[in-house]
């Protein structure tokens, strides 16, 4: 690579993934996908039929094509208040909101925000294999720690890793790959916990709503509700709940003062985000609630349905309250990897552990939500 | 703000634009805004008709909306080939390409791609307002060198601003705010140059089809045809062409060495574009050659009309060969901006020199794409 480059982008790893890609393309349509969190539902009929207008020209259609503001459509900020204080127990203003390229751009600019070269943050493992360069692209280093341990005692397992550069702490809830929850004592334990230390916390919600078996799940921000010094900057997506990964569209909610910061850096990582496709966000969250609930309980249960399948090959694995995959336990890395070989070669694609910080090597994770039922069942088939 | 934040976003600062937006919002629809570089001309049929189908289920949509290949989708790719040897006389392969959210975010990615804390960039001014933060964001440092002299003698101006820690030039051509045009002789000094002293240029072209009265234009990268050591890094977008700002589509090409490390930064800045989007700005460019030549034509038609109506407002300043902008200058910076108010008041919005680097406070500029011809007309009244 060329010397001119710099430091982090040099250092920066390419994904784990890009040695199985050429055989997943080489498989073509025989390879059932499960190495990746996608899904093959759609958008909510509204948001299809906002786009529909838009391209139909059937309004004042120039708007959906011009800029629009860059901290995110105005219209779509307001009704992004409602929904967090209905779904998500949080109360927030329309100044502590940015709109986002995806959950990824958020984290970029949150990242961004917070770290100056050589800053830490602890990353609660197994997690969601982006974070560890989003962080390291800015400079930043992480310090892995074991999520499960950390959520039932904070000061026994974080206590030796605060540095006096430690800025906060990342976690997913759901988690991706394991769908571990956090329910109120949990998170209350971890909010505290950063108080204390005087750490943020920054929260990846992307899989909100991908609750199963009426699971209780609390969003972090809820504990910041009528505090004066809040601590947590939350990030979502349209991507999962609502079938629109192909949209692209984010957003972040933090604290006011950081929220200030955090909208100069998204202006200056993207200026804007995509009108047209706000436009089919807003109209998946203005349709009546009763199609709102109805689309997304028909996403969980067949979510659900599918979590059951595939867990029905893995019997011994744990069984995920949350999230989109199935993260199963081998004797070894070794073992793991010879597995992930075997079921490519029959067409099933898994991920490996190691794309999940460095304390899982030995799993591999598979998701439900990427295709239909019938092609899971197949899959399963083989996977057993 | 909170000490928790870094150094560089405590530092961005707001847009120079932000103390305008109150009294713009005031003034709604009464307000004419040639302060912003928008336009009200819509997107090719064929790229409206390609996001009706999507929406309209037509084909199979479930790809619409879902994840795409994160450096941008496979025949989009293709096709930009085909268009920058046919556009922009740039031979290149689709392994020098990375589809990015508008142009801003290919900046934003070539700058963290290029720049460690403290090196930096050679801007040549009067510059696009968000490449100063752009810049900034990563911890990279800003050298203002004035345009017109640069091109036309770069040794002379621009050997005392390099430095061990210069890693490039930054130049967008069309220029913003400007319009000034690089023709062959001057691409080829700049570009000999920038060789001579072991720099990259990266080179702005979001308004390359903005061009009027045929006016010669070279794209910098057509000087790295046959290189072995390639130099020039390239910014393009569908926002400005191709009436498409609200869908965010921009990408950027780069010699395969350094375009490998941009893939990874930007994979880590968005992870990927709206797979719908990008199948509108396909469509765009798979359309007959016929009708993508005629909508260009159109478009260039209509702005040079419109440029010409706005610059009889102020027969005095330089006409632009190219871009969206008239840049009109004053007797000093109070004037402009004594001016810029009063205009204002009556219902135009303009843009302060001082947005566009530190060498033209005394300038206002004024948008000649942003509103249609009659709105125009109005406000060429008030202007005069």
């Amino acid at each position: 690579m060329p010397t001119h480059l710099s430091q982090n982008s040099r250092e920066l790893r390419p994904s784990v993934f890009s040695q199985l890609i050429p055989k997943i393309k080489e498989l073509g349509d025989r390879c059932i996908p499960l190495h990746i969190g996608d899904t093959y539902r759609l958008p909510p009929q509204a948001a299809l039929d906002a786009l529909r207008q838009a391209a139909n020209l059937e309004m004042d259609s120039t708007r959906y094509f011009r800029y629009t503001h860059p901290f995110g459509q105005a219209e779509l900020l307001q009704e992004l208040v409602v929904k967090l204080e209905r779904d998500n127990d949080m109360k927030v203003t329309d100044q502590c909101l940015q709109v986002t390229c995806g959950a990824t751009q958020g984290l970029s600019a949150i990242a961004q925000t917070f770290l100056d070269p050589g800053d830490e943050v602890i990353v609660l493992c197994p997690h969601w294999p982006l974070i560890r360069g989003i962080i390291k692209t800015v400079g930043g280093n992480v310090v892995n720690a074991p999520y499960a341990e950390a959520v039932a005692d904070p000061s026994a397992v974080l206590d030796p890793l605060v540095t006096p550069r430690t800025k906060a702490i990342y976690l997913a809830n759901p988690n991706n790959p394991d769908g571990r929850l956090l329910n109120h004592d949990e998170g209350r334990r971890l909010y505290d916990y950063a108080v204390s230390k005087d750490l943020y916390i920054w929260s990846d919600e992307a899989y909100e709503h991908l609750v199963y078996d009426n699971n209780p799940k609390v969003s972090l921000a809820h504990f910041d509700n009528d505090k004066e010094d809040k601590r947590v900057v939350t990030v979502f997506t349209f991507s999962k709940s609502f079938g629109m990964a192909g949209l692209r569209i984010g957003y972040v909610v933090a604290p006011e003062d950081v929220m200030a910061a955090l909208r100069r850096v998204s202006t200056h990582q993207v200026y804007d985000l995509s009108e047209l496709n706000q436009a089919a966000v807003l109209a998946a969250l203005t349709q009546p609630q009763e199609s709102y609930q109805a689309y997304l309980a028909e996403q969980v249960a067949e979510y659900q349905k599918a979590r059951d399948l595939l867990h029905s090959a893995f019997p011994d694995a744990p069984l995920p309250p949350g999230g989109a995959y199935i993260f199963v336990p081998f004797s070894s890395q070794e073992e793991a990897w010879k597995q992930m070989l075997a079921w490519l070669e029959e067409g099933v694609s898994s991920a490996p552990g190691e794309a999940f910080g460095g304390l899982h090597p030995h799993c591999l994770r598979l998701c439900f939500t990427a295709v239909p039922y019938d092609r899971l069942e197949k899959a399963v088939q083989t996977l057993r």
